[in-house]
């Protein structure tokens, strides 16, 4: 047989391969039974419902076969990325016919029944959705929310040298912000110790109902833009299966021969930045679907986006249209009588784990190894007596992060928006640096192309490479302006959408958290101004799972330096830590603040005066600059009103306040008395917003006598103390709450608040006059010696 | 004198003008008095807290003074938009400059005590930020949070026909996803009917501390990117400043006359999508400061990003570096005695209202015509009796819409991503087409370089160029899938806060409000899964400003059509509306819907069969799902129990649900208490995640009582009446959460749960068999016909 022979042979079994894909996707869009179409298709073989997305899936089907043919030719590692929405019928059937499907779920065999569960389950109540999605093997990305393919590729292959992640990008999703955005992850990707990422932009022409953006341009404007991003685009056309096969096939091998050349450096040295190969792919949407649906063009149109054919119950033409359509695909040539793939067939798929939908790359828990993560106390702060020393936070975690990085040199990156030094976290400079493809100048600091500390101004690319680079099984921390986390708040939602579904995933094995630092916070956004604060961020994460969100908020450096400690060795959470990175007193030695912490809420004894039973008043507090203003408060009520008996407690453990039945971290409701009482008034001084102590407590005893001060939404570029000032948030205002619901004191208390009105006068007239705070505000102490127990 | 001569003249005035705003900018940042340098420096001079960023300020005041000089050559009606964080010092230098911030802000005069003043109040308490704020003349977007300039200036230029938005864009921000997307606007911009915008992508090189992706990228790199976009790149590189200026000039010059020709229609006829020309310059980070600190390079690198130079009362080499730094511009050439600048150079800035500072576009609300909208009675649904009729209650918003955009053809804009057909608005296409400047084929509906529609896969680019036609005065809505509107969660927070600071600013005036339809909500996202449900938008904005949040739950078609016309003739808000698409009952007329709407919650009186006092169990609802679940539960208990008196309330303004005290649309308590009762259970029915309900009302009167149901993040691919089971918010839920707090009811109530509960378990069973809902529930209608009035 002459080679010409043998390729028209290959891209036949190719070919024929890909109509099996296509027809196991319309099947699955459209029918309940009578799989291997045996029958006449009846009405009763259709879904109630028709539920599905037809327009990119014969594209993604097309890309996969190709894929699976120089895999299994080369031996590649690769996994595959599905960014387009609704591609879940491709990646299920394609792993469906690998077998892989078979071996997870049991109950959709290889055989007749097995496809008609296939089918079935597809978008149907307790069955999968239409997406690729957690249930699907060889998935880690959800085409859900679009906009984050690429980024999770990219994090996929950091650090992944052997891997080739293949990313097909649809043009709907080629047009939001973080995909366009994330072209540019290239210049963070080191062609020695990183995979490669092959993106495959995928033009089918339209969205839900429009052309899109890059589907109307033409190929001279795209191999521009792209070649701008530094990428080597290589075309792909056609809507004739048989030629664009060939064009497919010969470009994969070309692509595939270019990143081996990249990976073998045989390219120029010194090129430090490899100019990447990518494959634009432009075929018609709902390509081999119906061409016309009731006179209207319905293939390569955005017609064929959802189901092309519908109302099957009155339009009986549209019944017998479906038939013809699936039976186009010719199954009684794919699979045999007991409905399973022809052996030709089969062997065209990769084996074992190198079938895409089986890489272990795709079940990151598989590939996860634990953290090693040294002794925290080696960097604790020296804290002889409480508020006796002033530190800075995030520079002892900062060292910690240092000798993780070191004992963890290939499996932990620290990501942030270029604020790993604003944040005092640069002691990983002395074991790292960033990473940077670019050219280096000799006046550049830090730069490298091994660096493990990822910068970019753009959340959603720190927040999209973090999460490809957890869900491939290895670990981070992403450092970030308490304010703009926002901009990922959908990501965030949408990963922890991703955990909750994995953890009902026997299969799926556990990934490490997502961990955020946020720091530069509200409090201390003085200098930034109103733009820069906003403290609602964790608002919005205690709407998800319980099980699956934590909220820290430790009050000093050996409190945040536990908490880093647990939160690296926790597994499928969204750990939010803030805290601050300004020089600030310390209350608890190292011993203190793990007893602290591990219980999450605790009284201060030393700052409490109270005797056996209740005090007077409590006052909670949560977050380091809350504590800071709460302490003083007791300082100054103290002073003023010595009889008067507080009790402090502070809070790291934002969940501890939901009950038990709430949130796993939820004190019980006896010890929740405990602190707080039955019927003291509490004046709780929070980091954020108030109303979400009250959301989190409105069930505990006592919560009638809360009484939350936090952030109102009041700010502007002044001093520090003022911004807590302008939110009635500081000791003064703390002090007059605590009096105005204690009416029992009578005359020495209406001193005492005059007294502190009088203060705050002082400062308002004192910041103003000299632009910065009263010393004795700035450098405040707390004076107390108090012979009690640090805490208990 | 020669021409040569002429422009050497000409361009050293243009560089007196730059150096004078360099002196004001560097001033702002250091100085405390000693304005005009007329003493030796000394530290008694400098602020006590040096906060300010330098690094950029000298590009964007270059940039200024070249528009300054084409835009009084030719009369031009420009604005500005200062993309690069921080770049407060040069704007406000530059329209101090011009005159305007002394018109606005007599107190900062145009002489040495004003200069004075303006220093001092620069990131002063009681002063003003360090970014173009609102307290900005000129300004319509803050460079705190990056990534917005360039859709807001596309924003702004929409149907301004006359108008060039200069955009400066910083290469930091240049790295943010909604940049990276922002630069394919220009396939929506009509230069026929809309502004020109004038991308200026400023490369200085470098962020915080870090270079720039695009900054370290070579020019030809930068051209094909570029040119990829479709913009004709124009580049200026310097640092010596006289060549760098007339390389400025000479490409200002080009680049005027490419924007004319294009104006003027010169280029060939049918080419949509003319190439708008851009300008890339490149000049030093912190241009003209210190080139070097302590013997590190400090000019044309990172270290010049905030205060090059610091820790002045330690150092005295800093205060004179600082001293011959200021004295380097020879403020005595810029200004007289009186500090007032001098009359050649006043005389380059642009007069009136043509001065960027006083563009009346910049302070849109000068421009804004009330939107004319038309009668919504017209478009309502004829609802003889409750629950008697189906209806689409957004398809009957979108001939509202319609009708507004007809009679408003140049000042109204809709915005969605690929959404306005899918949400079943419809009806504006036989008004209007999509925008869409690319090639239209013969078979593309409903596209048109004129379209008021726009369309982009962004929900960035949709809000961005919402915010930026808003500031300019004009009107417009968002319509968004609700999962996918927490995309814009953080670009909503700096709108927010926006809107907060110019409400106490008298000079700026009042813009039309922000927008927002959400729907295809969480509760009919049956078909599309878990990863489209989220309906957590409205817990992220009620953390916002009291005065500017408005969240409407219209649980029908005829609310809905009063809510919209409300919400568009408000200004300086955001309005948040959460409605479906899908056929459903409809509950109000119009007269009954207006009634219900002006009170923003009612007890509806059809649905109650209470007597003269407190009924035995209140079942609350808002949002349309829930609304129609509570319903049904009421007609249920009745059915079972009809003894049991019952009241139904139903609330379409969520912020009724809020104490007077804490928000303006609070209902009074005497009135809470009168639909709520004093110790009544209350069965709430939410749309969405509960603990808001309960963060609302903590403090209300019975709130102890309130048991709300809600989404509580369980959701997947299933049958809408599923959805709400797996919620627990069903009608058969409800039933049992009323009687399980009504333990008076005895043997009755229990039969009546059973009975409930075999309900729910016939309904798990049918739909997973059948893949669809129970036929009695799906199509379920309001059996009762009350006597009573339909609401009271």
């Amino acid at each position: 047989m002459t080679d010409h022979h043998a390729e028209t042979r290959d891209l036949g079994r190719l070919d024929a391969y890909w109509r099996a894909a296509n027809y196991l996707s319309v099947g699955q869009i459209y029918l309940l039974d009578n799989p291997l179409l045996e029958q006449p298709l009846e009405i009763g073989h259709i879904k109630p419902r028709l539920l599905g997305h037809w327009g990119t899936t014969p594209g993604l089907n097309f890309i996969y076969a190709h894929l699976n043919r120089v895999i299994a030719r080369d031996d590649l590692d690769m996994i595959f990325i599905c960014g387009p929405g609704h591609g879940g019928p491709a990646v299920v059937a394609n792993t469906y016919l690998e077998g892989i499907y078979s071996e997870i779920y049991p109950e959709v065999g290889r055989d007749r029944e097995g496809m008609r569960r296939l089918f079935r389950q597809f978008s149907f109540p307790g069955g999968i959705p239409s997406h690729a999605a957690p249930e699907t093997p060889g998935s880690i990305h959800e085409g859900g929310e679009l906009g984050y393919a690429l980024a999770h590729a990219y994090g996929a292959a950091f650090d992944n040298p052997d891997l080739i992640v293949a990313c097909v990008i649809g043009d709907g999703e080629a047009e939001t912000g973080p995909l366009a955005a994330s072209w540019h992850s290239n210049k963070f990707l080191n062609p020695k110790t990183d995979g490669a990422v092959l993106p495959i932009l995928h033009l089918n022409g339209y969205k839900i109902a429009n052309p899109t953006i890059l589907g109307r341009m033409t190929d001279e404007a795209l191999l521009r833009l792209f070649e701008g991003f530094g990428y080597e685009p290589h075309f792909v056309e056609g809507s004739d299966p048989i030629p664009t096969h060939q064009a497919m096939a010969a470009t994969l091998d070309i692509v595939i021969g270019r990143i081996r050349e990249i990976r073998q450096g045989t390219l120029a040295d010194g090129m430090a930045q490899p100019r990447w190969p990518m494959i634009i792919l432009r075929t018609p949407k709902g390509w081999t679907g119906p061409k016309e649906v009731d006179g209207l063009k319905t293939e390569g149109f955005w017609r064929s986006h959802q189901v092309p054919l519908s109302g099957l119950a009155d339009k009986p033409e549209h019944l017998a249209q479906l038939e013809a359509w699936m039976r186009s695909y010719r199954p009684e040539e794919l699979f045999d009588e007991a409905g399973r793939l022809v052996p030709e067939l089969q062997a065209l798929a990769p084996q074992g784990d190198r079938r895409m939908g089986a890489n272990p790359h795709a079940n990151g828990g598989r590939l996860r190894r634990e953290l090693s993560v040294p002794d925290h106390r080696a960097f604790a702060l020296d804290v002889p007596e409480p508020g006796g020393v002033q530190g800075e936070a995030t520079r002892a975690m900062g060292q910690l992060l240092r000798d993780v990085i070191r004992e963890n040199p290939r499996s932990f990156r620290l990501m942030g928006p270029d604020e790993t030094a604003s944040n005092r976290l640069d002691a990983v400079f002395e074991a790292t640096d960033r990473v940077w493809m670019e050219d280096i100048l000799p006046e550049d600091v830090h730069l490298a192309p091994e660096g493990r500390v990822m910068e970019v101004l753009s959340e959603h690319l720190c927040q999209g490479w973090l999460e490809g680079y957890l869900l491939t099984g290895r670990h981070g921390l992403f450092s970030c302006y308490e304010a703009f986390i926002h901009i990922v708040d959908s990501m965030v939602n949408q990963h922890a959408k991703w955990l909750k579904v994995t953890r009902d995933l026997e299969w799926r094995q556990p990934i490490s958290s997502l961990n955020y630092l946020l720091t530069s916070h509200v409090w201390r956004q003085d200098h930034n101004g109103f733009s820069h604060q906003d403290p609602g961020f964790i608002d919005h994460v205690v709407n998800k799972k319980a099980d699956i969100v934590r909220i820290y908020l430790p009050p000093d450096a050996n409190t945040l330096l536990w908490v880093t400690d647990h939160i690296l060795r926790t597994y499928d959470r969204i750990n939010v830590v803030i805290a601050g990175k300004q020089p600030a007193p310390q209350w608890l030695d190292i011993d203190q603040a793990a007893a602290h912490c591990r219980a999450g809420i605790g009284r201060w004894g030393w700052a409490s005066n109270e005797g056996d039973g209740d005090p007077d008043v409590v006052l909670a507090c949560a977050g380091d600059v809350p504590t800071l203003e709460a302490v003083a408060a007791v300082s100054l009520l103290r002073e003023q009103l010595p009889d008067l008996c507080i009790r402090l407690v502070n809070v790291v453990d934002l969940m501890a306040l939901q009950p038990k039945e709430q949130h796993p971290h939820g004190l019980p409701e006896e010890d929740f008395i405990r602190l707080f009482t039955r019927d003291r008034p509490v004046i709780f001084a929070f980091h954020g917003y108030p109303q979400l102590v009250h959301r989190l407590t409105y069930k505990r005893t006592n919560h009638d006598n809360f009484h939350v001060r936090g952030y109102r939404e009041e700010g502007t570029t002044t001093t520090p103390f003022d911004m807590v000032v302008l939110n009635e948030l500081d000791r003064f205002h703390l002090a007059i709450a605590a009096i105005d619901r204690l009416p029992q004191l009578g005359a020495d208390a209406d001193r005492a608040r005059r007294r502190f009105q009088e203060r705050l006068a002082e400062h308002h007239d004192y910041v103003r006059q000299h632009g910065r705070d009263m010393p004795d505000v700035a450098d405040w102490r707390w004076p107390g010696r108090g012979t009690a127990a640090p805490f208990d």
